[in-house]
């Protein structure tokens, strides 16, 4: 049996479903920050993921044939997260998305989101025609395409937290996790 | 102050942070669904909220500028929630889309949310030449205008699950609160 189960991004994020099937986990798998965040419920053995890649997942799917396993995904594993990635069952939790639009005050149905986080968006920018875009972005994002548009910033969400308001082309980048929210 | 907590949408998905956040709130505001999700945590005086009003909100944010208030906001505050209606910060919780996406496998940024729940939202339809769709639904909904698309069908999501997978014309909407998502 394999859960792949979001754990939140910041303390304090773990439903208590999530809770009880990590604490039933036999053997459970997670990178260094998502066992850090769950570390108060795992009973079973821990593994730390440490290389994101196709091999590393099938590794995991075929012990989970054999025993309880739970993927541990930070935030939701359905937001650019592991839940797409590994075959089993997924149970949701917090994703910086949801705290980014929690900040702007916005709701999700007025909003696309965008992964550039690591790849190129491109084709998708010209959405902001349609809706608000909510970007998971990095520092090779550059804001200043979106003009005089007027957008927000959000870096380190739970720990010193950068928040920005201005002009998309104001908008200054210094981490590789950031949110970048456009508004139509 | 006053803040807005999603408690999720089933038993068990409220968050450690949503929860000691509940039970420091002197008066707590909800629907019955969402005061019955979040009943073992609360403490304060409770109050139903039985019209979502404009007038009801503004009368909350009022109390809200003298005592520690709390709205509770089934699934997330900014998924079709109260969040972007009442003025206050938000804490996130579970959404029905994040469920909804966890039981399709897909991720949320290959996705447009729409809400078409109680209202039209056929000017958005077009989008499904971008994206997958995932749309908040009623009986008034009718999937056929996705003609052969692949599609699922999402109703009672926390109860007595009904999940069916299909072409977008076949589906047949049973309930006021259903989920449909169409594959681009």
């Amino acid at each position: 049996m394999l859960k792949i189960v979001g754990v939140g991004i910041c303390d304090g994020q773990i439903t208590e479903r999530a809770a009880k099937i990590i604490s039933e986990a036999e053997v459970v798998f997670g990178s260094k920050r998502a066992i850090s965040l769950a570390s108060k419920y795992i009973r079973g053995k821990i593994f730390e993921i440490k290389k994101f890649e196709k091999e590393v997942y099938s590794e995991i799917e075929k012990i989970g044939a054999e025993k309880n396993v739970v993927v541990l995904s930070t935030g939701d594993p359905m937001v650019a997260g592991l839940g797409s990635k590994i075959r089993g069952t997924v149970e949701p939790g917090i994703s910086s998305v949801q705290m980014a639009l929690a900040k702007v005050k916005e709701d999700l149905c007025n909003v696309v989101v965008i992964d550039a986080h690591a790849k190129s968006a491109e084709n998708e920018f010209d959405l902001i025609d349609r809706k608000n875009l909510l970007i998971l972005a990095d520092k090779n994002f550059d804001p200043s395409v979106f003009g005089k548009k007027r957008a927000a910033l959000i870096e380190n969400i739970c720990g010193n937290e950068r928040f920005v308001l201005g002009r998309a082309e104001d908008l200054e980048i210094r981490s590789d996790y950031v949110i970048v929210f456009v508004w139509r």
